[in-house]
């Protein structure tokens, strides 16, 4: 077999150990938030037939799929199938390939629900914690393979859901020691505005130009509009509704400290036309279930705010949009989500109301990293290192560790007797173990360890049993004084 | 968007929630026995480069590889570089895909330690439970995307290794409440018996028969060794070395009754020939290194049989071989494992001694299964469902709720109030929840609770105080006496 210099695919990644044990420190606090509220895990194929992906994500989604070639000899298949000169025909795709990898958690999640809909108890609320994949231009900050965690409830309109997702989101990031804003907003408050605009069937077109509000400014959003075909006289009826001559006062993120959120929505009564639009109304409603219960769902670092221009961009959205940014860190949006009314049609069970939201982790961790909140002890796996000098002490070895282990002192004995001591201490600085133990033949014979702490050089004998009480108290401490 | 009957791809699985529980459970036992060793973990991607995959599994693994798309117009390329009237150059499998799907977790494992072998510590412990993809045909019990938890350790030539996997797998399978025995070979003694057979290069052939022993006994292993081209002399040769006109002495799987591992080992040293070969007694006095301390490696639950059969099909083990089965049920080996001296070298860095094992996730499950051995809180996600009979008792749900999740007390308010009392107790007892919580008016003006215990149907009224300390006993009872 020829050498060969191996290397990954571009916009994929290797986890090593520490990365790892950082990933898994926020995986495990998002895991036991959810199961805390009662949502249960589902985990779905990475593989799925390109028929449940296919047309779920537009004409760009599909393009993006990463798709499997068929097993077996395709390409006799093909050329039965295809006259070989009539090179346009090769894209009847499902002659070389019927599965791709799993673009999101959320189609999978539909499809598992329909599936499995006569077994499945109502409401339902899973999570979801696996990657997905993209074929998307690799770039800085954006994999082709990365997590989503999700968790969703289907089968319930109560809006006691939406209480319970900003809670779950308030208890991760309270955990983390992440301060964030929460924002909100309903999707039928924005389909109200293209109503009484006059324009219900341009709602897309709007959202996103309003969507795009925070970067790109009110000119930014004039703009827009004109290229999409709005105009001037549209585009000054959407401004005059939707900024009411005053952007401090009705846009949500910009208005926060002027103004609560029960007094933004309060503002959106008095707008000519909302008594005639029906679902504005039931878009202002369902706010006021949330914003009413604002106080029980605010702690010390987490805000909530009203942003009339969050849409998200996603179309199947139907109420409540979430989304939250760090307010330390500016990177985006760290968490996203909101409510669907239709997921599982496409897929034959039509009128099962969702809600749900998904973490980004990658996100999540570069916050964590730029603020250096991961914890000391959230890195560190072995505690101790034992160094025993010949065979004889490594027996010994072999038996302290065997005790230590029973105590749950993560405890490795570095194997190699030949290799010099200076290397073995290295080993364990580099693995940041933060004790190690040397037993040779003075230790052996007065049944003693010595023990050195890896940080402050300080070095001790002690009897087993001492040093499983000491060790005991000491990884406590270690602990607590972790950076 | 046409209505489609969804389906998942052949070979692969959903888990739904309690599937998840009961595989977490397994998993979680795994890795934190795996750290308790100083293993670390690494996760590697899904994806890796044809290049890295093709060629080191065989030819038939080759076939058995998922290979991916490339993105963009694979089709147009391929125009481009092929004669489309030349089918057979259509397996020029570049121009249409550069990437699959994992097929186990060492290659990419030594995949990462090459690319890596500057900032690595070694010896470096790693693990790794991610799932792995083959395009196997699938039957029961065979999938096509499972898990493997691999640990291994490279970097080391010390036995000790050894020693500590083997107390891994104790730990692991006393945790699990499974019985098992740990078979334990060695590549060398099987070259040794290939050299002094005078066959040294047709150690491969000799062993895979030999492997056999177990399913077609000594006349299939004969039947086999002449298929392959063996003559009556070399067949003869072979049984009088292995079997020794004893089957029963020296076969370990079958002497165990009769004889200590020590002796079987020291019964190989008495074979004509023994002492002319060097790799031969190399062996033996590896395995005389593992059984001298057998007696600190075997707990109540594990039995350790040296069985001289055990090659594991396994071409690049070159010590050690390890494999366990069930003493309960019988379903093949649910863990496999070896030494290997150099996995590293097609990837460029030759020498790099390691030694691994790979626990079988989902024969596992299916021993545990038919134990009856999943503890009933590995199952149950929720603990409380507090059913609120108006709005107003809702908003005391939510206050009660945060209380009891302060506590670490699982907890779910049934969403829709609308919804009939039957059916939200129906909600608890599929979900396997406990205790259900009803709030009335009553309740309410008397800032009580009124608690059911599910399973007895006992129910009484409480505060939310006396609520919690009950709760805390009773979960912790209810964990006692889960079935």
């Amino acid at each position: 077999m020829s050498k060969q210099k191996p290397s990954i695919p571009s916009g994929t990644r290797d986890f090593g150990p520490v990365e790892v044990a950082k990933r898994n420190y926020i995986i495990n606090i998002i895991r036991s938030v959810y199961e805390l509220y009662g949502y249960q895990p589902l985990e779905t194929p990475v593989m799925e037939n390109l028929s449940t992906l296919m047309g779920k994500y537009g004409a760009e989604g599909d393009k993006l799929l990463f798709k499997i070639l068929n097993s077996g000899d395709w390409a006799i298949e093909l050329k039965k199938k295809i006259n070989a000169a009539s090179i346009s025909q090769y894209n009847d795709l499902i002659l070389v390939s019927e599965k791709g990898l799993r673009y999101d958690l959320t189609v999978p999640f539909a499809r598992y629900v329909v599936m499995n809909q006569n077994e499945i108890t109502f409401p339902f609320k899973r999570y979801q914690i696996q990657p997905v994949w993209r074929a998307d231009r690799p770039q800085k900050g954006r994999y082709r393979e990365f997590y989503q965690c999700d968790a969703d409830v289907i089968g319930s309109n109560s809006l006691l859901n939406e209480i319970e997702l900003i809670q779950i989101i308030s208890d991760v990031f309270s955990k983390l020691n992440i301060h964030i804003t929460i924002k909100l907003n309903n999707r039928k408050i924005l389909n109200g505005i293209a109503e009484i605009t006059g324009m219900p069937d341009r709602i897309i077109d709007i959202t996103i130009a309003v969507d795009k509000y925070d970067k790109i400014g009110s000119d930014g959003v004039k703009e827009e509009l004109k290229q999409k075909g709005f105009n001037d006289d549209s585009i000054k009826k959407i401004f005059e509704i939707i900024l009411m001559h005053n952007e401090r006062i009705l846009f949500g993120g910009l208005a926060a400290k002027d103004s609560s959120n029960i007094n933004n929505l309060n503002f959106l009564k008095s707008i000519d036309g909302y008594a005639n639009s029906n679902i504005f109304q039931k878009g202002v409603e369902e706010m006021d279930y949330i914003f009413e219960r604002e106080n029980d769902l605010i702690s010390n670092n987490v805000k909530i705010k009203f942003d009339i221009t969050l849409a998200r961009g996603l179309n199947y959205y139907t109420g409540t949009i979430f989304e939250v940014v760090s307010n330390d860190v500016k990177i985006g949006s760290i968490l996203g989500g909101g409510r669907y009314d239709d997921l599982t049609g496409i897929f034959g069970l039509p009128n099962m109301s969702g809600v749900g939201i998904s973490f980004g982790l990658d996100r999540i961790y570069d916050v964590l990293t730029e603020l250096n909140l991961f914890p000391e002890n959230a890195i560190t796996v072995t505690t101790v290192l034992i160094i025993p000098f010949d065979t004889e002490c490594e027996n010994k070895a072999i038996e302290y560790a065997t005790q230590l282990r029973r105590e749950n002192i993560s405890t490795e004995i570095y194997p190699d007797l030949q290799v010099k001591i200076g290397k073995k201490f290295k080993y364990a600085d580099d693995k940041n173990i933060p004790f190690a133990i040397v037993i040779g033949s003075d230790e052996l014979k007065n049944n003693l360890v010595s023990i050195k702490n890896m940080k402050s050089g300080e070095q001790k004998q002690l009897t087993i049993e001492e040093l499983i009480t000491e060790l005991n108290n000491d990884i406590k401490s270690y602990s607590d004084f972790s950076e």
